[in-house]
Formats: C-alpha cells, structure tokens, sequence
C-alpha cells in the first residue's frame, strides 16, 4: 500500500489530504523562514491514531511534524524533509476541569482563548500568555511563556503531565496530578520545550490560577531605557510581587499609536500589572510610585477598571501586529534572548544600537522581570541585503547573551533559527542532548532537523 | 596499578581511604534500609578530580556513589554494589552571591544552614527545606522539598544551572544564569532528581529570595484530621498566598511536647506561615482567621515574633527526632506519597487507619499545601514482623496514592525503597527513563540500582 492509502485506512480518507492548499498553508509558520512544502497533511483525532500515524511513518522512513496553530517564530514547525505534517485542530477539547486542584486536562489543539473562555466560568485563568492565540500543545512544545512570567512562571511551570506519542507509536505519561514528585526522572520537563522532536503530545494536565480578585495596570513613562530597566530592578528587589511588568520601546510606542489608536508619548515605557488582596496592592502600588519616582519616571497613570486595563495590555500585545501593519510588504524577523536581570540594561542599549546600525526599521519591546526581550525588525524577504543586516543584528544580541550567562532564546525556542547557536550555548551538553534525541527517536522519525 | 593507587595519584593519598570506620559512615542514610559497605571513599576537591575518579571507576569496572550529608530516607546513597563512594564535604564553598539576580553559586558540599548564614548578610534567603541540614548536591539529587514549596516551589524550581560530571568523565553545563530558557532539552530538569545516577554534580547556581519583611506564623488546633484539611483546601481556593502549612497529627503533637517541651493541645494542628507586605499580611490573616472558624477551628495563635516563630517551626522540624528520641532503641521508617490536594483528606484519614491496624507506633505529619504528607513509623530493625507491617503500611498508602493521580514519593526520592513502585507508577514511561539511563551512563557506573 502507498503511505497515503495507509494513513486514509488508519484514519479516514477525508482527514488525510494532500491539497495544495492545505499543503501550502502547513510549509510555514509566521517567521521569516524559508518555507517548504510537506507531503501529506493529517488531521488526528485521538491518541490512537496519532500513534498509527507515527508508526506508519516509520514504516515508510519517512517524518512527522505536529502542527499546532503554526504560530511559532523560529521555523519550529516548518517540515524541512516534506513528510507529514500531523495538525491537531480536530483535536480540541477541554477534557476536564478539577477546580479544588487548581488543574485542566486538555487535548493538545485547544487554544489558549479557547481555554480562557472556559476557565472563567470557574473563577479560574490559565497564566502563560504569548502573543497569539497559540494551542496548548504548541506552547508545550517550545516552552512558551510572555507577560505574567516573572509571577506564574513559564510552561514548563504550569505541565503537571502529558500523554505523548513517542517516535515507536508507544504511548506514556510523563507526570502525574500531584503538585510535586520526586518518582523517576522528571519527563515533564525534558518534553516540554522538545518542540516535538521526542514525542506527540496528546493530553496536557495543566496548572491554572484563581483570579486575583484586585488587579492594578500601570503605564510608566521614563527619558531613557536605562532608567525604566534600573526601575524595574528596583521593584523586583524590593519584594514587590508583579505580576506583569513589559518594556516597550520609544518607536514601539509610535507604532502602537497608530495600530492601536492609542496617544501615548514616546517615550520608554513600561506597562506593569500588579496582582493581590485591596490592602496589600494599594501599599504595594504606593511603595512602587516612590520607587519609580526616585528613578525618574516622568509619568505613571493607574488602570483599575477591567475595560482599560484590557485596552493597555491589547495594545501592547498588538505591538509585533502594529509593526506589521505598519510595513506594507515586508516580513517581521522577531529575535529573542534572555539575559540575567542585572545585564539588561546593557543588553537592551546594545540591541538598540545594534538596530540603529543596521538601518533597519525595528523595535524592542521585553519582558523585563525575566530579562527576556524581543528585538522587531522589518525586513524585505526577497531582498538578501536585509536578511543579511538582520541576521547581523540577530548575532550581536545573541553573542551578547551568552557573553553574559544569558541564553539565546528565552521563549520562542531553537527551530532553525536558533540553532546555529546551540554548541556555543551547550557545549558538551549538545552531546548529552544529542544522546538523548537517539536514544528516544533513533530513525529520526519526528521534526527532523529542529533543535539538537 | 591498583584502582586505591590510581585514586590515591589522581587526588591525593589523604583524601584516598580504605578505612574501616569511614567505609561504616558511608555505608547508610538515615532511613531504615539495609546498610553495605563501600571499598573506598574519596574526598575530591575540585572538578577535574571528579572527573578524574569517574574515569578511573569506569576504567576498573566499579561504581561510583556521589554522597553528601547522608540524610537520604529511601537509601539512596547506599552503595550496594559496594565501589567507590564520593563525599563531597570538601566541596563546600558557597563561590558567588549574585544580589541582583537572586542567584547564587555553590558547591554541592555547602548545607543549606552554611548557605542561609551567607545569604542573611544580604538579606536573602534559601527557601527550601528539608528537615535535615542536607547539602544542596543532596537536595537537588533527590528534589528535595519542605515547608515552604507550597509557596516558592521545590528543589528543581530553584536550579538555574549546575555543573556535572558525565559517567565519561566530560563536565557539563545544564543551564544558565537567566531566569528562563526555550533553547535546547530543559536538562536541569532531569539531573535534579536523577539521585546520582545520571552525573556528579560539582557546581549549583540556585535562585535565592528576599527574606520578607513581614511574616507571622500561626498554629491552628482542631478537632479532625479532615477539618484541618478542608480549611487549608478553603484557604488555597480563597487565594490567600500561604507561604507554610503543615498538618501535626494528634499522636506528633504528643511526640512534640515531650521532645521540645511545648504543652500544645495533642490535636490535629495546623503550623501556618504567611508573608507579605504589613496591609496586605493583615488582611490575609484576617480572611484566614475567619475561613478556619467556618472550618471548625477550636483555638488559633499567632507569632510575629521571631523567636517564637522559630520555636514554633524547630517544634516542627523536629517531629521526626521527637518520635525517634522517644522510641529508643527502634528505627524509623518514614514514608512519603504526595496526591492531588483534592484527595488530601481521604488519603491522611485511609493512613491514620493503616497505621492503627499495623499495631506501630506512628504519626503523620505533612506539606498539606502540596498534597504531600509522611508517615513516621517506629520499627525494630532486627523484628521481621515489625519490618513487614511497616512495610505493608507503605504499600496500602502508596496504592491509595496511585490510585488517585498521585506518586509515590514526594520529596524523598526513589532510592532502593520506591524501586518496586515504579514500574506501577510510570508504566511506559520507565522504559523512557531507562533509555535515558543507558545512553547517559551505559556501563552503569554511577549509583548503581536506584531509581530505574
């Protein structure tokens, strides 16, 4: 039998394609990377046929990329060997919902507005936040994270278990429902963050959140960036527990007026939220406007309302989609590193004059509690002068990094992108990974090319 | 040359030992399982030695057994297969303090009061802690807990990056200084809790806390097990940040009086502590206050004071010699499972019955926060019928535990006590574990017979 009259008969023919459209629509994510078409798409609904998929694959020596929402910004799910491509939007449902333990079982495709929407009928939200509307199990995948980081966490942090495929079509649990294990080798954590290179998820058990009851968004405007970063240090070691607390740049801010109809001045400016019971966040916001004060601020405006604060923090997530809409015709290179707190003020001036040289148009927007921030630039794909300028800058800030005991990627994940900086970054552990990817997928069975 | 006269070249012949009284101290934990000796004990002082011993070991077929305080409590440093045993008590120097990052460097032979000495200077502090004073080698060996996870988590939530030794003898590095990373396998994960069996480690870069400025700790008495339970299950659902809970079962408190000279009421009790800024520390406390009067809370206490809040949590801390100090002559057997919080009361009340039907003395003390608890059991070591009702202790709670998406062990590892249960517990997924074992360490060199 051909290998697509196999997947037909493992799962039905209407949920294997091999359209060009479809085709077309799986060889990309929204990088800059250079797409490439897969052979065959598959629509899983259950974990059973996610493990026929894989064997069959294997049978036929050929690959399997999972495909969540294709939002990834490192070529993570770009299928470099064509093979298949197993998307897992039919694979969509919020399996369970356990509010005494704070937990939610979900299918891998169900997105993370998907989820929200079903939490708040119990009080309760999911923390990890990336700029799109990922899946689950994509963010699983390249251990995602973004703005409330620096008080929830990050995946890795909210994966209690996952069901996953491995490359023999065997199926495990890497965790269980406790909220700590010391029982066997963590698995949770050497998944997540595997961008499916050693297995399929197919069943994630998640930590999620009470909503705070009291919340308080803040817009600080400061002269320089080194004052808004010093600021920041200045909170975090003050004890003050915030919840979100974003950078974005002067020509960020600029973009951000014109797509999100907003008048900010601009300035560096941070956007930060604030979490806990009445009492303690009004000290806490106190304790932070001297704090802000006494490094400058030029301006603090407080959001209490629920409709404002939506409208500050869609702003600034809209702020990549601003610089987008703002540049007709060209395509958004989105860099990412991670530098310990007390190197990012160094880290961020570097980046600006990093961009500024290059003359490229591009913005810095972070999170700064994490040391984590995005460099935005506006490039023409077709152009190989522009690629070149901001792989250029793509290299100085990562060499930067690891300079400094930072890492060359803090949530976007290796891809392709990234993984030219994996031996600087690893050094002997590339090995240890290296061992670890052949000792679980020794036929190169899953997302051939990505990561290790 | 013999392998003494290699180690003795490689280091040096006074940190080389074949002595009787030394082999005998390194022979055990502090658990109740069956003691062997080792051949030799070295005392490395730096990496390369480390790895120079691994080496050697690997060269001569033996094994090796990394050891830090030996205060395991599953026998997870007990060298069964005899070889060569590594303690890193030379090893103890904390190398750098990091204020600005909330980081700090050390070397696996620093305890956990040695670094909390340190870290006070700076007004930070180390938040997990097990009841002996582990070093941290020892505690991110087995991902050590405590009182404090419910609040800043566990051992492997703390470690940045660590330095370790390959059953090559090839140093790595599993991480980095910034506070997230997507790029890679998440290797810290894994080490941390990998007991010695994957690598040695020689360096730890730990995340360190600002000590609070306001803490005020509290013991709540009531009537049933399970009212204790429901109130702490209340104050985590009402999101009151909880930075300690512990149950103290009626027959501990009794344990605890004599030992530490308290005249508490022998009652379920819970020992609670809270942190926080001084408006916010209040109005939690006063939500707390009324949540365990709904809760059927007989009498509640507070401390603010330092020094009696340190008595309070040295009462705690020292339930476990309490029951040993007053059972001379017998051992103790402690067991650890850890549920999902929802199934808390249930799982202590099913204990409290296994224990009254063994005939043992016990008492059942435990993280309630985490779902986590312990059984203390007094055996005579030398008493097969003792050995067989503790042990059977242990299987009716560890079932009950796995029946319920929970795991076995909690905080104390597997060791050789929870061996038996992880082919239960992990199912397919130990045959992942074992693949990682094999490629890492595929002479079986080090730590021979733990964990998978």
């Amino acid at each position: 039998m051909k290998l697509v009259e196999k997947l037909e008969s493992a799962l039905s023919p209407d949920r294997v394609s091999e359209n060009q459209t479809l085709l077309e629509q799986h060889s990309s994510d929204e990088s800059y990377h250079t797409p490439n078409l897969p052979e065959i798409i598959v629509f899983p609904e259950n974990t059973n046929e996610v493990s026929a998929v894989v064997k069959i694959a294997k049978e036929h020596d050929t690959t399997v990329v999972p495909y969540g929402f294709g939002s990834s910004l490192e070529g993570n799910v770009i299928p470099y060997d064509g093979g298949i491509v197993m998307d897992f939007s039919l694979m969509n449902k919020v399996l369970e919902i356990r509010e005494n333990d704070f937990l939610v079982k979900v299918q891998p495709g169900v997105t993370r507005s998907q989820l929200d929407k079903e939490l708040k009928k119990y009080g309760l939200f999911f923390s990890v936040d990336p700029g799109a509307d990922a899946t689950l199990g994509g963010m699983a995948s390249t251990n995602a994270s973004g703005t409330t980081a620096v008080r929830y966490g990050i995946m890795r942090d909210q994966v209690r278990d996952m069901e996953v495929v491995m490359a023999d079509g065997s199926v495990i649990h890497t965790g269980n429902m406790a909220a700590k294990s010391s029982s066997g080798y963590n698995l949770n954590g050497i998944f997540v963050g595997s961008e499916g290179t050693l297995g399929c998820f197919t069943e994630l058990t998640l930590k999620v959140y009470g909503i705070p009851e009291n919340i308080m968004a803040a817009r600080a405007e400061f002269s320089t960036v080194d004052d808004a970063v010093e600021a920041v240090i200045s909170i975090l070691q003050a004890g003050i527990p915030i919840a979100r607390v974003e950078l974005v740049d002067e020509q960020s801010i600029k973009q951000m007026n014109h797509f999100s109809d907003t008048d900010y001045n601009a300035v560096p400016t941070l956007f930060l939220e604030f979490h806990g019971n009445e009492a303690g966040l009004q000290q806490d916001v106190e304790f932070m406007k001297e704090i802000v004060k006494d490094m400058n601020c030029q301006e603090i405006e407080f959001e209490s309302d629920t409709a404002a604060r939506n409208r500050l923090w869609e702003a600034r997530h809209n702020v990549a989609y601003a610089y987008i809409h703002g540049h007709p015709g060209k395509k958004q290179m989105v860099t990412d590193v991670c530098v310990p707190v007390s190197e990012l003020a160094g880290a961020v001036k570097d980046a600006r004059a990093a961009v500024n040289a290059s003359g490229l148009e591009g913005g810095i927007v972070g999170h700064v509690g994490d040391g984590n921030y995005h460099i935005l630039l506006m490039v023409d794909v077709d152009n190989p002068t522009d690629i070149e300028k901001a792989n250029k800058v793509n290299e100085r800030i990562v060499a930067y990094a690891l300079e400094r005991g930072g890492t060359c990627t803090g949530e976007h994940g290796v891809g392709v992108g990234k993984r030219k900086y994996q031996e600087k970054e690893h050094g002997n552990a590339l090995a240890v990974m290296r061992k670890i990817k052949t000792a679980l997928d020794p036929d190169g069975v899953l997302n051939p090319g990505k990561v290790v």
